[in-house]
């Protein structure tokens, strides 16, 4: 119902519950973090995280907590956008989106690459041009190239100086981001992935082969709640930044929980730190993000913001929605 | 249908191919493997095998090709039975069953492990008095522990000799099977496992990483006969034998048909490879393997052998199927 690969109990899980209050109440009202920690499965993960490890980060993420809270209702979470520069986009809209963005403050943003070299490098010289070289700029591949195409393509685009090639290659690919990263990091470029790892496991390899250099946690991909957290923890173990995936219907909805839970109780750190934002399809949601100064301000309704709008579902139901009736009349049926 | 993980359109696309000749008619027709390799997509494992490599591997195996086909007909493929040592067998059950297996042939016996380490051990000790020290055992364990944990638990049934640990840990766990595997080296155990790995890079990652020393391909998890063509020529790239899981619902039926080509045209040995084999409900296909002195006959039917009984579809039927009849008026429905 909301974006393709979210689970059909993840609402009913979580209905009642506030966020950084409620959402995780065991860990926000508890001084005990040991509530939360029976949520996780630690097997399979224990040769990088044991449960005891997991409480003594959380234990040492209480300091301070009230005050991150605070900084988060005041300012938000940092996020970064993608609506810019999409493939598809020629130059003058990309132009005038990336001009729009900067006016509307925001400061990062990313890129779509890895179709045609040429195009890439056009086409990230306009956006290094009009953002300028202080802005940040990240890059992402969507899983285009084979291992050495990565490294060689990503080498010629190293002159704008992104943060980050996001899914340069297979996301199964544990060793090949592992390869590519090290290769890159002589030029100051960062690896990103995650938004397509389907468990802990696999999160685990990644930090274990320093495969990664930013987390891509996605609030669906991992199955749920309690799967994030295992992966908060041990990127926080690794000292590796999450940046969440988001986007897709719903995504950005689900997704600013885990990072603002991941800011005030588990990474207690910004650096290095943002989540994704498209501009896209918000309307159909009941309690929409709010974006502030290109910051995620914190949800203050109950719930994971999951719920749809009542007309939209009802425009959108096949065959009878309004949506579909059109739809269908146009193709002649 | 068949297997819960086969696709629907297996059996259409190879329907009209006959083995070894038919089934993969360009190789072994054609002087040129070329139009073999035009099916296997080499996106993402160009870092480990070329279409280059692969053709040399293929040319090379055209040498003494008719010699190993002679050698199938009459004699066929070596298996391993996993018939005998279920966890749930009772002791005299699986006395029973090792006793009769051995009478009938078999020197290949697997045994399941990994719910209570006293009961393998007098389980194992069990088997091993009964099938004497000259015999193979392998063990697995599904999947069942950490991975420090497999290290001990092994390393406690060491002295039963087994040739293999099967799925010690996550399928997921490519790092974690190569600390495994390199733990439990100097006692003499390799790693299997393959049953779960979904595509072809994740065996590209277990054989760089030399996370299995027996590769096992499911013909259904993986997907198509395609996805496990590049497996097999990855596999004689890193000089891994290659033995197929087995044993669902016409599981036998479909894996006899690649490993046979991998001993013909692709690996030219059968040097610690064997195909695994159950003895469960091939009554219900049309034509069912055949298994003599404990080897896998080539078949001689058309097609990929996965077609079922028209009266075995019929009575499982739901809900108007025979059995499902029965034990719906069993359930008082």
């Amino acid at each position: 119902m909301l974006c393709g690969t979210c689970g059909p109990s993840r609402r009913e899980s979580l209905s009642g519950s506030y966020l950084l209050t409620c959402h995780f109440p065991f860990l926000s009202r508890c001084q005990d973090p040991r509530m939360l920690l029976s949520c996780i499965d630690f097997r399979y993960i224990t040769d990088v995280l044991t449960e005891e490890e997991a409480y003594e980060i959380l234990q040492k993420g209480q300091v301070g907590k009230k005050e991150r809270e605070e900084q988060m209702l005041m300012h938000g979470y940092p996020a970064y956008t993608t609506s810019c520069a999409w493939l598809g986009y020629s130059d003058d809209m990309l132009q005038q989106l990336c001009t729009e963005a900067l006016k509307s403050g925001w400061t990062r943003f990313k890129v779509k690459v890895g179709a045609d070299l040429q195009d890439d490098i056009r086409r990230c010289r306009l956006i290094r041009d009009i953002i300028g070289p202080e802005k940040t700029l990240m890059m992402d591949a969507n899983q285009r190239w084979d291992v050495p195409e990565a490294v060689e393509w990503m080498s010629k685009l190293a002159e704008f100086k992104p943060l980050w090639i996001e899914e340069p290659t297979s996301p199964d690919d544990i060793l090949g981001h592992a390869t590519i990263s090290k290769a890159l990091a002589p030029l100051g470029i960062g690896v990103a992935t995650g938004e397509q790892c389907h468990n802990r496991v696999i999160f685990k390899q990644l930090l274990q082969a320093k495969a990664l250099q930013f987390l891509q946690i996605d609030s669906c991909r991992l199955g749920s709640v309690n799967e994030n957290l295992s992966v908060l923890l041990m990127a926080k173990k690794f000292g590796v930044p999450v940046c969440p995936h988001a986007g897709g219907v719903g995504l950005c909805e689900l997704v600013q929980h885990l990072i603002i839970f991941d800011f005030i109780s588990v990474s207690a750190s910004l650096t290095n730190r943002m989540c994704e934002y498209v501009d896209h399809l918000h309307e159909h949601f009941k309690y929409p993000v709010i974006i502030k100064n290109a910051s995620y301000m914190p949800p203050k309704e109950a719930g994971y913001s999951t719920e749809m709008k009542e007309e939209s579902v009802k425009k959108h139901q096949y065959p009878d929605g309004e949506v579909w009736k059109k739809f269908l009349a146009a193709q002649g049926n």
